[in-house]
């Protein structure tokens, strides 16, 4: 049976959790945030459900919980934030007003997050730049998943990548995507829950579809979205969120990981753009003319739609938590070292 | 049956029509070394194929052949490169040393491209940029085609996007690709040989899905690839290369297009990037080293080593052009008013 938390009781078990297990302040503060957000969202499958990954990452000792990010200008247009081996949402705090200045300053403005653990979603930190009207992308690798077109075996990392764009009035637009048929959180909530999946999504650890999300985790691989296409997109989150920031590829943060169950060391490439520099005067009526048409056609609606939605409501709502989840991070807490 | 011909018969083919269509000598060249890069790396569908819209767009008056584009800083990593109503190929040349100079001092920096009718594939800039130790992505938003998720009826442009990663040694890796599950000149191409399309492609004109290229084309529309993932990529497409550049939406360009057969009015959105500023001094032998162990899962290739191989080729094979396109560019070249 899942529990019913408020978010204030959801976030002080998370809370609570993290500070136990070697968070400083900072750090419990910023990764409960964004542990919140997708809660509040309605995105479980990176809310709580991560927190014992988290947790095991700091008790292996690969992630540190005070580590205290430092930001630095690499050119004019682009950022170096080197989150010293902690978890990415004090990193990303960190570097978000630096970046929102060297945006509009420049016109464009890259940051490179290195030396992190990201295991969350992508929309948060797109999020809080579209909210400061900037359009904004960001990307990560992640453990091999997924092999490139044509082949068979583990390469890619389901390799998310967020895109957002601000909205006049009501939610920005954002949308966040793994380059696999279907995210990986996903997948282990459907194995958890013995769901079955839709064809496409993954091959088993003979290389064979299937349908069985376990048979997909258990050395088979996800596949990526779309065919060779997907897979493109797969390569370039690669070869931007590690070649270009001078972090590992997929294939290295695993051949590094110590298999703590948490998040490996990974980068993340984040890029912000003013539309108010080359979009004209005008660039924001000229987008919402954009949206309204598109919503005009029968049957569509924005990516994070669902989202807003569910934001709206959580407050008053609350969220439920599986019991074993909760029972898990309290017995975290509790037994912590 | 195909007349075979030189890269310099075919070259002078293009010239010759494109300079007594009213082409000055600057676009006559830019755009037929555009069209000789497609026919050379065996893409006719962006080659000589596209010359009766070309010549089709002179004709009307809705491209200005003898256009002498503009460039201008809006921001110090941002270029506005003024198309002045020509073709996108004179303006490309115009645009790349700015572009190089301000992501090698920026770190990144950005390009759009606006006033301009762009009818060729996007590869040819971004490996112009490559060439010189760059990163780059490239997109541009075209005609109506494809539906947003969700919906049935034509709003997202094919909306390509190409990527390119620059390599130590060999061709660069550069892929470009349609959002939609198959590019639009491929198509219309399967239309004109009567090719059967694999499912998936499209729907007709009553929105079901067919497997009929003319259907397709005769008021039916595209599909982007990868379901509602796809069409995520269609709309950050249209975003860059209209909302964020000040240029026109597909549907904007579609409504105010002449209808004559040639490219519409529209914008290009390119980014540049320096590896080595954030990449480190080992950057290259880094992403070496993730394409090495990606070529070594067998069945694997790099997008663009065909284009390479088909380059290595034609100076001395020559090409194939069919024979009714020969006649009719050879027509077009005779019969100009």
């Amino acid at each position: 049976m899942p529990i019913r938390c408020s978010l204030d009781e959801a976030r002080a078990l998370a809370r609570d959790c993290l500070l136990a297990n070697g968070c400083d302040e900072a750090n419990a503060e910023a990764v409960t945030e964004t542990v919140m957000a997708a809660e509040r969202d309605g995105c479980p499958s990176h809310g709580l459900f991560r927190l014992p990954g988290y947790v095991a990452a700091l008790r292996s000792g690969k992630v540190d919980g005070k580590a205290s990010p430092i930001v630095a200008e690499a050119a004019p247009g682009m950022l170096r934030v080197d989150a010293r081996g902690g978890f990415a949402p004090l990193a990303l705090q960190a570097g978000r007003e630096p970046l929102i200045e060297a945006a509009r300053r420049q016109g464009v403005a890259a940051l490179g997050l290195v030396r992190v653990h990201h295991f969350a979603a992508l929309w948060i930190e797109v999020e809080s730049l579209v909210a400061a009207e900037l359009c904004a992308l960001a990307c990560t690798a992640y453990m091999p998943a997924m092999p490139p077109a044509g082949g068979k075996q583990p390469f890619f990392g389901t390799n998310p990548m967020a895109f957002g764009w601000p909205r006049r009035d009501g939610p920005p637009m954002v949308f966040d995507m793994a380059s696999a048929a279907m995210a990986r959180g996903e997948v282990m909530i459907a194995a958890r829950e013995g769901h079955e999946l839709p064809p496409g999504v993954g091959l088993d650890a003979a290389g064979e579809p299937t349908t069985d999300p376990q048979a997909i985790l258990d050395g088979g691989v996800m596949l990526p979205f779309g065919g060779y296409k997907g897979a493109s997109i797969a390569m370039m989150v690669e070869l931007l969120a590690a070649g270009l920031i001078g972090e590992r590829f997929s294939f290295e943060a695993a051949e590094q990981d110590n298999k703590d169950g948490g998040p490996p060391r990974g980068g993340e490439f984040i890029l912000a753009l003013d539309p108010a520099r080359l979009g004209g005067e005008d660039w924001q009526a000229h987008s919402e003319a954009f949206f309204e048409r598109m919503l005009a056609i029968e049957g569509v609606r924005l990516p994070g739609a669902r989202r807003h939605g569910t934001r709206a409501r959580t407050p008053d709502s609350g969220i439920e938590v599986p019991d074993a989840l909760h029972a898990k991070i309290r017995g975290l807490t509790e037994g912590a070292p």
